[in-house]
């Protein structure tokens, strides 16, 4: 493997922001310097340039069944978007499902990585029931599998929802083998209700999604969600916040001393509900859960990620085509698959929105887009920053260039974009997964199938504060 | 200058944690690496240590005259102090007079400085009021004396204290030149009824001084200075907070945008308000202002410095002598002199109570002890971090190494260690400043008058977010 | 029937504390004033006597089935106690059974009561699950039956607990038929998963009954039901608030104009946790659900009554035998019936320790005693008040007496006091009910099967903002 | 005297609400009943009409002396318009100068009102400064001149203003003599900066007014107040409530405890900040301070009222001429007579817009207006009820008439009605001081110096709480 140099750019991790030469070798991150040149094979120029470590998605829905469709990006699709987009890592959730072994899910979805992804891959687990079996798989597959994140429905009733008693047990078995709990915090059995009600008062529009599922129970689940985490002792990861009433129960939360996190997604800083609203159709294109909020929480998570009540990004990419797939909910509000495509545009719609517009520092986006999710879903520092010992996975980044979002000239293997025509500010031009390059000059170099498997680490505090200074990584 | 290489320590920033080589030539970290012998004139064995960049102390008060007779020690004991205790730059508060150009102020405390320092140093200034010719003077001082930060007492009626309006225009003035506002936030005017009072009743002991400072005041003024700032669109450092009250108010206007931070000090996370009340004139050795509280705080601004709701922590270190200078309060626990000797143990006390206790994270220490007084203070990226391309102030740190805090053996020149008999775990063994030892296995190798002014920048969010990826740090 | 005169005593209302002679005719209040000697057949003298309107206890439950057991009190024991107690009226908890017509339930109700209430009474209903045959017989229930208060158990689980969205659509009927929902707010899930827990870990001492129902879920439970019925636009009522989790909750919602409510009970405000943790099998008396709570809770309920965060007092009498009953959970804390004796001496104990320890005042006695539970529970002005054409259901009190409160005097049937050895100050002397004497000089005079079945009217705001000044009350 | 019988109206007071006769003999309300024909001189029929006790207005100024010139309304037109509004009792501010005798300024308040109220009236009094003569005064002030309620001014720089030092030692003098402190609660200084900045920037129309004066600093100075208040044990009202932040202050306060009170004023419930904004000097009627806030303060406020977090509606009555006073500011709104022409429409509405709108109950409503400012300011139960032995000070109501507010036929002495064309429901028909008629049928049949001198109580929480049964009221 050919040694490769990074010369001229600027240096940028979740802390510090300097000027230097990156070294790579073997993959990996091998010195940081001035006057490298000899030692390198090749040699990279990043003049003008950012140097960013890779982004890491923590939530993403590759190939993924749901309401009756399968999502359009599929590993090979999806990760490829991820690299064009300066994602190098993702976390993609498995499904499991009631009365099956865990362990058979989880097979599922290595073969669908497998030979296809183009840049490396974890796992997040859902737990739809805790029982003898479940709790007598978790250890291995926490150990062994590298799977270190659980994941509980709050919402979604007769499909994923869990009961509190699930996820209160849950959090006191995850919290044992050092791993975290993740909710999708929303009170199903009220948003059932209102669904089924608008359903049989012929509202059958796209923005009756929006409106059968109030910010109150958002706000409300994820208090309850940090309350039981309290109770547990356990950290708890609210996947997807988009209102001032869940960012106020984290916060609250943080300050009692809750070991529990919040992640927002871009589409709910950018987007809003007027979006759902628009004529015929085409609100469907517009439809997540939870759904896009008044535009009055947008400051409000803008404000969160500044002053650390939130911590992360996640696309929660689940993307369908309009045509073919959305449309299953012609007629009927409640059968748009939800979700949409993201995972290419996370990373440029961050730093366009958040940076450049003053809202959040560089060192603040990198820890959001990349670091801090290392931290909290155990790669870090494999993954996550640029430091020497680390993975070479790494973002040449132009922060004057100018893109154009669109469907026509994404990656994403689905028939619209959610920002289309919203021009952003900074654009990936090369990207590295361990040390080779999947997107060179904007231009995919990659491989399917190059994209390793990661064995991620339990939490334990331990990992980040541990005073024992033996070297955890090495060349 | 020789070259050094730090070998086989474990690299500690705000974000990484990892193990290499630091090469360090002409004062600068020239390489981050493996392999690097070759390039150095000296290698320094770091096995089993730490290597973390050294502290930097935001509150400092040197050779301050207060209540009549003048801190303990100068610009040569307290930074030979500091150096001792991990602590690479300071910086340290300038006192102004009303009436008198503050340019003269400025001129004395260099004085203070010169031939002294054995780390650098900067300085803020306190601003007691507005006029035109202080809004005169402002922009040189921000600009070319560096000075870029300007404190504010809402407490010491009749001494410091300034009104209002005078906090306010110091918002609005600093906010034009990029210069951040520290306040001391305690409500003056009835403190000092409630000193008063409890004279004229007869109390006279130390414990009064806690008694007649209650945290709710310091709860108020606290709030007031954000709502302020808010109102100004102003940068707000709040110095020494110490109470649940107080982190509330900060929280909530973090949390609506406001531009504020919070610094506590390590006397309030370990010692409380039974200290004063000691028999006899015991309680003098714990006379802060503001005072020690009640246990039940501390959990609070742990909580507070995890969470993120307090960012920094500051010594606030103003040494008096137990014997001849607190002792002008005999008698009349006003006429105690404020403060006490912190700079030494600043650092390893909130590794040793805050790492090792689990409560906040390896990062977070070095956040907290040097990265963000670094980044608030226009100090970054020379200081506050190890990155290729910054100063070299780094300090080797043994975490397995015991010490026990006394006046017996610390370096301050003063007569009482308020922590006396506490046994710390973390130990700095060796402290560079700009590449050049100051401590050398835990002996004094350094020189009086080495330390260098730091001119700051001002803080303009730029510094931090600037997406312009020139050069800022050249060798 | 004889025409009454109460004189020389102080007549209290919620509003109203003044000196009249209170004319009683056919079992109403004909006049209030001077010199009505000559229109009475009788006069009582109140000299130095407080002259309230009669209590209302808005929670009992009188020979109730629960655990494989029965209430020790039934209508005509609870009621006689009462009466001694100084309440006139109660609303008992009327329990169902799913799968089986409502109207069942209510006329097994009505048997309990006839021949055997000697003061008036109504019934709450307890709904188990929303389905049509529910739905179909709920405007019934409301409007010819006179029941406008639902409650719905969040907690009890397999036994009671409906979910959440069993409780929005309830609320959703209750607001169209004007009725108001009561919720027991207790996380039940959780709570049964900690029971559960705490058995197999061989802890069975009635000390885990608390340990397992921790107060921060209570306040969630409580946060929960107020966001729904925030949603639905309905009215809540939450019964038996202990913790300053479940205050802040309430206090909160009333703030953002949710038209919730708080009932405490005195058992709350007087006793603590640490009376389930006695020496052997005591701790039974004390199991309450939710549990008796750290006693810093208590100054919360005492300020939230005295700033109307909380509104009512309830006993939630629930009497079991110590011998018989109780000792059901020897061995197993979870199968000791829950729920005390109360209804004697609610009324005494919040003057006591209320109005005579400064915390609330005699207006909010008497509004907290009885008037807002009139209001609330449909019964005004009927009942509730001492004013023209209102029943004259009166207590003349003596506010020095002294009583002891204890199982050897009480009236309650039941072998122990929860208060056992309390002195109270204060004493329901005589007591009316439709002008006729229940107790008289504090022995029982009145009739088994005297008081009459309550029909309570629909919350309706216009009851009490009604602007229709066409006379509601006639002689 | 003669009798008088009121008949056929339905009585409100802040608890009840019935139909019954009134009987009044010596001005006192002598009997409450049917059938007291007999005993009457003169029946006056209320048919179809609410029979209220008199309003309450506890914040006028007239005859004030402000800014250069005098309140347009004496206490002959002043309190002559007020008994058209059906408010029957004032407490109007006593200005007071530092460095002159407390007693000087009542005589001279004495003067103005004597032979000219035609409704009873008492004072509060300013204090702007506090020393030993002030102390000297104060007990004989509050227990002789029955002035039991003193306000401190937060604002108005330079005139009014007291630092925070005489607030707190107000407060605990106060407190020891049973008086209330009010407070005017916002940031003078930052107001007075503000002020001179925006003249300064050629700002001079009435809606800067509004934009120097921001909410967020009413908040803050509220909860300045609010925590010297807990901090001193004191009771405190703030008058004049506006805006979110300073419910928010009053609310939590309570909720901890303290004993806090808020009024806000009927044009921060109606009238906005737009309405100063109008062209030209139009704003001029509209500036009050603390300003009309924009109109999402509105529902907070009604919500406040509502919860009880606020407690009662003063007018601030304080009027001036557009043409004559108001025009004083013409080219410098900081000139501009601050204040308006509320004394008559207080309660109107207040019925209007609160009870009519269904946002307060009937009960709230008598509370607010009347009841609970009677208890708070030490006239309860003399005034403030409809009970046996209060001063017959009645407000004869016809919910359904209507009227249109209009400088065309309001009676106060000034040349416009800021709610100029508002329409509002329910008129107060005839008004009775002391049993005497002050307005008949909408006529005034008053008399010019018949009001008298209200000495009030101590607010010891006595008057409120105090267990003795002894007659407190006689006829």
């Amino acid at each position: 493997m050919t040694a490769k140099l990074i010369k001229n750019g600027t240096i940028v991790t979740a802390a510090d922001t300097y000027t230097a030469e990156v070294l790579i070798k073997d993959g990996i991150i091998a010195k940081i310097g001035f006057d490298l040149d000899a030692e390198a094979d090749e040699v990279i120029d990043a003049s003008g340039k950012y140097v960013f470590p890779g982004g890491i998605d923590p939530h993403t829905h590759l190939e993924m069944p749901f309401g009756g469709t399968v999502t359009a990006d599929d590993f090979a699709t999806g990760t490829t978007a991820a690299a064009f987009g300066g994602t190098t890592s993702i976390v993609d959730f498995c499904l499991t499902t009631k009365g099956k072994p865990l362990s058979e899910s989880i097979a599922a979805w290595h073969n669908k990585a497998k030979g296809k992804a183009v840049i490396d891959y974890g796992f997040h687990l859902m737990i739809g029931e805790i029982n003898d079996e479940v709790l007598a798989e978790l250890p291995s597959i926490v150990k062994d599998e590298g799977i270190t994140s659980l994941k509980v429905f709050m919402a979604y009733k007769n499909v994923f929802q869990a009961d509190d008693g699930t996820l209160f047990r849950t959090m006191l078995a995850a919290k044992e083998l050092g791993a975290m709990v993740m909710v999708h915090a929303e009170n199903g059995d009220v948003i059932e209700f209102l669904i089924q009600k608008a359903l049989k008062e012929g509202h059958t529009d796209p923005i009756y999604h929006a409106l059968t599922r109030p910010s109150v129970i958002e706000g409300e689940a994820t208090g309850r969600a940090a309350k039981l985490a309290a109770l547990a002792g356990a950290r708890l990861y609210v996947v997807h916040v988009t209102c001032a009433e869940a960012v106020q129960q984290i916060a609250e939360a943080r300050g009692q001393g809750v070991d529990v996190w919040g992640e927002t997604c871009p589409q709910y800083l950018v987007l809003d509900q007027s979006y759902l609203a628009q004529p015929g159709f085409e609100g469907a294109k517009y439809v997540w859960s939870p759904p896009l909020r008044e535009k009055s929480h947008q400051e409000v998570l803008w404000n969160a990620l500044k002053s650390g009540q939130l911590q992360t990004i996640g696309s929660d990419h689940c993307s369908f085509n309009f045509n073919g797939q959305k449309d299953l909910g012609l007629g009927d509000f409640s059968k748009i698959p939800n979700g949409g495509p993201v995972i290419e545009d996370r990373f440029s719609l961050l730093y366009s929105e958040g940076v450049r517009k003053g809202r959040i520092t560089l060192n603040q986006f990198v820890d959001i887009i990349s670091t801090r999710n290392a931290k909290l879903f155990g790669l870090f520092p494999r993954k996550g920053t640029i430091a020497v010992g680390s993975d070479a996975d790494i973002v040449i980044f132009d922060p004057e260039a100018q893109r154009l979002l669109s469907a026509e000239t994404h990656h994403m293997n689905v028939d619209y974009n959610p920002f289309e025509g919203l021009l952003v500010t900074g654009v990936p031009v090369s990207v590295m997964s361990r040390g080779e390059f999947v997107i060179r000059e904007q231009q995919f170099v990659g491989e399917l199938g190059a994209g390793r498997y990661l064995k991620r680490a339990p939490y334990i505090t331990a990992s980040e504060t541990a005073p024992d200074p033996k070297p955890k990584v090495k060349l």
